[in-house]
C-alpha cells in the first residue's frame, strides 16, 4: 500500500507530539500491514509525550508511538504464511528475535534482543502499522475492538495473576490502575477466595470494585498492611500482585505477604528500592517473581479464553473513546485521574 | 463418656446391616470423641452393605461403617492439644501413620500405612466416633452441618480439579456423580473457560448443570469424545477429570484429552483397563495423575475457602435428609439413581 | 547446489532399500543444505527397512530415510537468517508448523502438524539433506561427529529423565537400549541416589553398567520388580523411565514405582496394554508422563551442557562405524544384538 | 535420667559463656533424650557468644546453646512411638507447632510458631539434649558422627540448591562458607554444567575447589559479575545461590543472574538492602526465593541420599575436632578464618 496516512509523531526530542501525514509503512517479506481499528493510551505513552528522563534515554525521534491496538490485516509480505488478509488481530508489542536462548526455550517474553512497537520502532497511533507476522494474534470476532485494543495491559495482568496458584487463595493487588483492575478481575475469575485492591485514588478503587474486588483499600487514608492482616487472621495475603511501581507500594506489598506466599512484581519502580530481605523474603520463605510482558503465546490464549467465556468483562475499564487526532485530550484525561482506558479511533 | 449409643453395624460377613446399641467408643491419649451432627452415605457404604467381593476382602466385622461426617468435639484424650471441646469439625477419613516417607514429605494422603474410618476402624454411622486429634478439621460455623458432612467427597473433587492449572482451560468431567458434580463447581469457580460433564443418567446431568456445567453430555445417547472435540475445534479438552471408574469412561477420557493435556484419575475401576498408551499418552505428551483422598491439609483449606467465599455452593447436592435409623431407605434412594447426597442425622 | 549424491532409498513398498544416485535436494527460502558428516541408525530405520505394518501405513516411497545425524551447513535459502555457511550442526528431526497451539505455547515437540525427517520427508542417509533453518542446533566444535550424530536419541533420554526431579532419588530404567543407556548416564549425572537398569540382553546390561548403572537387572532371569523393591526397602523406585515399549516391561514399570512416584513413558508399545489403574496409578497417587521427541530447544541446551561439561560421556555407545554404503551391514549388527549405535559416514 | 551433665551455658546477658555442671534435661511425654555424640559450631553460636545486637534481642539466659549435632536416643518420653532407644539420630533444630497453616500444608520449615534448639530452648553443647520425638531423623549408621553432626547446615545447602532445576545449568554460589561449600558439592552432584564459587577468603575458595567448584572467584581481587558473565557468554548464571548475607554479595548475586534465572537467598543480611528491582528482577523475569531451614523432611531424605550414595562427601569440611570443653578454642579457630566445621565431642 502506498500513499500517506495520519499519525501521531514524536518529531524531535522534547515534550509534545504532532499529528502529521506520513508515508504508509512498507513491509518486509515476513511483515503484515495492520489497519488500526482502535488504539489505547498506556502510561508509557505519557512518559514519551512528557519526554521524561527515561524517554530521553530510550526514544529516537522521529517516532510514531503507541503500542496497544487491534486492527485488520490488509496486506501481506511476500513470505507470510501465518495469517491472511482480513484477519482481525491484536498485536503483541514485543518484537523478539526468535533465536536467543530465551526465545528457544519458551520464554520469548524475556528475549535478549527485544524491540518494542511504539518505543523502538513505529507504533500504532496511526492509520496503519507494519508488524512481523509472528506478532499478530487472531482475535475472536465477538470481542469488540475497544477490548481487543487493550490485550497488552490485560495480558500483563493475566500473566502476573496466573503466574502461580490462585484458586481458594487471598489475593492482594497493590495499585489499581488499569492493569491492577484487570488483575482483580482475573483473580476473581480464577477462584480467589478474596481479592483486595489498594490505591490512593478513589476513582480507581471504585473501578476495582466494579471489576470484582471484595475489599478496596484507600492507601491514602487506610493502612493496607494492617487491613490485609486483619482480613486474613494475621497471616497475610497468599498472593500479592505489585502493580504500582512505587517504593511505598512495594514495601507494603512485601509486608502484607504471608509466609510461603507469592509476590509478583509488575509495576516498574523508577529508582532502587530498599528491602528487608531477612524478614520479608528469607524467613518468610517467600517467592518473588519479576513479570515482564506477556508469555508468547500462553498468556494470549488465556486472555482470550477468559474474555470469550465471559469469565472476565473488561468493558468497565473503557472509560473514554476519542478520534485519534484528539489524543492530547485523551492524555489530559488520564493525567486528571478520572479515566482508565482511553480508546482512540484513527 | 460411658454408656451406649445407636450405631449402624455390619455385624457379620454377608449383605445387610443392623441398627444396634453399642458401647460409646473409648479414647486413646491423642484421640477425641466427636458427637456426629450429620453423616452422609458414600458409594463405598453401598459396597459394604451389599457385601461385594471388595468388601469381602477388606471388611472385618463387626464394624460400624460410614466415613463422611461432621460433628462437635465432646471429649478429649489425655494428651490432646490441637483442638478443644465444643469445636465444630469435619473429619478426614484417612488415619495416617505420620512417620512414613509419604507422611514426612507432605504426601500423607498416600501414607503407606493408612487406616480408613468406617472401613478399617469404627465409622460415623453412629452417635459418637473416636478419631485421632490430627484428623479433625475445624469448620467455619457458617457452614451448615449438611455441607460440612460431605467434605470428604468435596475434598476429592477439590484435590482432583486443582491438581493442575484450570483458569482459562476447557475441563471435561467424566462421570457426574456427587464428586463429579463437585468437580464441575470447582472447575467453574477456578476459571475454567468451559466445563463439560458427562454421565449416562439424566438426573445427574441435570445436577451437573445446576453446579455450573456449560455443556452436559448424555453418554448413553451422545458421543462424549466427538462432542468434546467439536467444542474445542478438534483439539480436545485441556483437562479431563475421570470420575466414573468405568472402563468405557476411562477410554473416552483418554481419547478426549488434547495433546499436552492433563488427565486426572479419581474413579476406581474394578478391573484392569486396556489402554492405547502410544496414541493416547506418549505421542500426546499427556500427563496422567492418580488422585487418592485429600491432600492433608492443603485440600481442606482450599475446600473451606471455596465454600466460605461463596465461590462454590454445595447445597444443590444435598438432595435428601433422613434420621440415621432410616439408613436403608437412604441406600435405596441412591441405588434408585434419583439422589445425590443423602444426609443422616443420628 | 546441483548434481547428484549417494543416498539410501526405500524405492518402493516392501522390504529392503537401495543405495542410489539421486539429485541433491533443492532449498526453499528458509531451508539450509546440510552436508552429512555422520548419521546413525535408529530402531525406526529397521522398521522401515523391514517394512512392517507401521512402515506400510506411514511411509510413502520413494523416500530417503534416516533421521539421526550431524553435518555442516553448506548452502542457505534466500531468506535464512538464523545460521550461516560452515556451521557445525545437529538436526532436530521433528519439523513443526510453528503456528499451532502447542508450538505457540512452548510445546513444539507435540506439534499438531509434525513432519518427521526420514519418515515423512527426505532423510539423512545421504550426502546432503535439506532442512528448515529452524531445525538446526549449533554444536560445540569440541563434540565429535559421532556423538553429534546421536543427539536425537540422547535428547529423548535427556527429555525423559529430566522431566521431573532426579537428585537424591532412585531411578529405574526399564529397557537398556541406546536411549535407556543414555538415560542411565543422565540420571547418574543429575544426582540420582541409585540407578537400576533392566534388559533381557546381557550385552546391553554391560553397556548400562559402563554408562553408570549402579545395579543391572537381567529381566530374562531375574525379577525386576522384586529387585527394585528389595533395593528400596520395599518402597519402589522414585522415578521409573520406561524405554522398552514392551507390554511386559510396561507392566513391571508400573509395579516397581513407589507411591507418589513418577513414571515416564518413552518406549512405544505396538499394541494396547492392560493396566491395573486402581492399584498402580490411583491409590499410588502416581504421575505418568508421555514423552515424545525433544523439547525445542530446552532439551538440546541441556544435552549439550551435559556433554560439554563432561558430566555425560556417550562414546561407549558408539560401538561401530561404517561407510554409508554399508548400511545393511550396520542393520544386521543391530539385529544381532551386539551393537548400540552404528555410525555411518557418507 | 537424673543427675548432672557438662554443658556450655550462656549464664547471663553479655559476651562469653561458661562450661558448667547442670541438671540432665527432663522429658515431656513426646520428648526423647539424645546423648550427644558430636556437635558443631555454627556462625549463630558466635553471635550468641559475642552477644551482638541480634543475640541481645533474642536470647534469654540462662541458655545452653548449640544446635548442630547428632547422637543416640537413650530415653523415651511416655508417649513416644516414632523412635526407639539406641537409634542414631541427627536432629532438626526447628521445633514446630504442627498445627499452623504452614505445618499442615507441608511447609513446616516456615512454621508460624517455631522455637529453635540452642536459641529459644536448651541446645546441644552438652552431654544430653531433650528434643521432641518428631525432631529426630534416623541416620544411616555408615555415616560418621562428624558428618551426621552437620546435617543442619548441609540441609540448608540441599534445600537451597535443590529448590529448582540444576542439571545442565550454570550455578553460581556467592559466599563459600561451610554452607556455600556444601552447596557447591550438591550442585555438582545434581549435574550442574558449571559451578562457580566466590568469597573474599582464599582459605574458603580452596575448600570450594575441593568440594567441586569448577571456578572460584576471589571477590577481594576479582569482579564476580564480570567473571560469571564471561564464563556464560554474557548471559549470566542460570542459578545463583546467595549464601554470604552481605549487601555487596547480594547486589552481585542479582547482577550475575541471567534473564529468567533463579536466585535463592539463604544468607541473612543484618540490614536493609537496596535493589534495582526494575533491571534485576522485573525486566529479567527473575524468580527470587527466600530459603529458610530445611524442608521437613524432604530435605533430610535428599541429604542422606546424597551422602549414602557417595555423590557428596562432606569430610573435607570437617577441619577440626575438639573436646566440648574446649569450645572457646573452636570459636577462635572460626574467627581466625582458617576453619570450616569445628566438631565438639562432649
Amino acid at each position: 500500500m502506498s500513499g500517506t496516512m495520519t499519525a501521531v509523531v514524536k518529531a524531535a526530542p522534547g515534550p509534545g507530539s504532532t499529528v502529521s501525514q506520513v508515508p504508509v509503512p512498507t513491509l518486509g517479506p515476513r511483515d503484515v500491514l495492520v489497519k488500526v481499528k482502535a488504539a489505547s493510551i498506556c502510561g508509557t505513552d505519557l512518559h514519551i509525550q512528557a519526554w521524561d528522563s527515561w524517554a530521553e534515554r530510550r526514544i529516537k525521534p522521529p517516532l510514531i508511538f503507541g503500542h496497544e491496538f487491534c486492527g485488520d490485516v490488509v496486506e501481506l509480505g511476500a513470505a507470510v504464511t501465518a495469517t491472511e488478509k482480513g484477519a482481525f488481530v491484536s498485536v503483541e508489542g514485543h518484537v523478539v528475535d526468535g533465536t536467543c536462548y530465551q526465545c528457544r526455550t519458551g520464554n520469548g517474553h524475556i528475549c535478549e534482543n527485544v524491540s518494542i512497537i511504539g518505543v523502538d520502532r513505529a507504533g500504532c497511533f496511526a492509520e496503519y502499522v507494519s508488524v512481523p507476522e509472528s506478532n499478530v494474534y487472531h482475535m475472536d470476532p465477538g470481542i469488540g475492538p475497544e477490548v481487543a485494543a487493550i490485550q497488552d495491559p490485560f495480558g500483563n495482568a493475566v500473566h502476573t495473576t496466573l503466574a502461580g496458584e490462585v484458586a481458594g487463595l487471598v489475593v492482594a493487588v497493590v495499585g489499581s490502575g488499569p492493569i491492577g483492575c484487570c488483575a482483580v478481575a482475573v483473580a476473581r475469575a480464577a477462584g480467589a477466595r478474596m481479592v483486595l485492591a489498594s490505591d490512593i485514588r478513589p476513582y480507581r478503587l471504585e473501578l476495582a470494585r466494579r471489576m470484582g474486588a471484595d475489599r478496596t483499600i484507600d492507601a491514602g487514608s487506610e493502612d493496607p498492611v494492617a487491613i490485609v492482616l486483619a482480613e486474613t487472621g494475621g497471616h497475610g495475603a497468599d498472593v500479592v500482585l505489585e502493580m504500582s511501581g512505587h517504593p511505598d507500594g512495594i514495601h507494603k506489598a512485601f509486608k502484607m505477604l504471608r509466609r510461603g506466599g507469592r509476590l509478583s512484581l509488575l509495576g516498574i519502580p523508577s529508582q532502587a528500592v530498599s528491602l528487608d530481605l531477612a524478614e520479608d523474603v528469607i524467613f518468610k520463605g517467600a517467592t518473588v517473581q519479576g513479570i515482564n510482558g506477556r508469555r508468547m503465546w500462553e498468556t494470549w490464549y488465556q486472555a482470550q479464553a477468559l474474555l470469550r467465556s465471559g469469565r472476565v468483562d473488561l468493558t468497565p475499564l473503557i472509560t473514554h473513546t476519542l478520534p485519534l487526532v484528539e489524543i492530547e485530550r485523551g492524555m489530559e484525561l488520564l493525567k486528571g485521574g478520572q479515566a482508565a482506558k482511553v480508546i482512540l479511533y484513527p
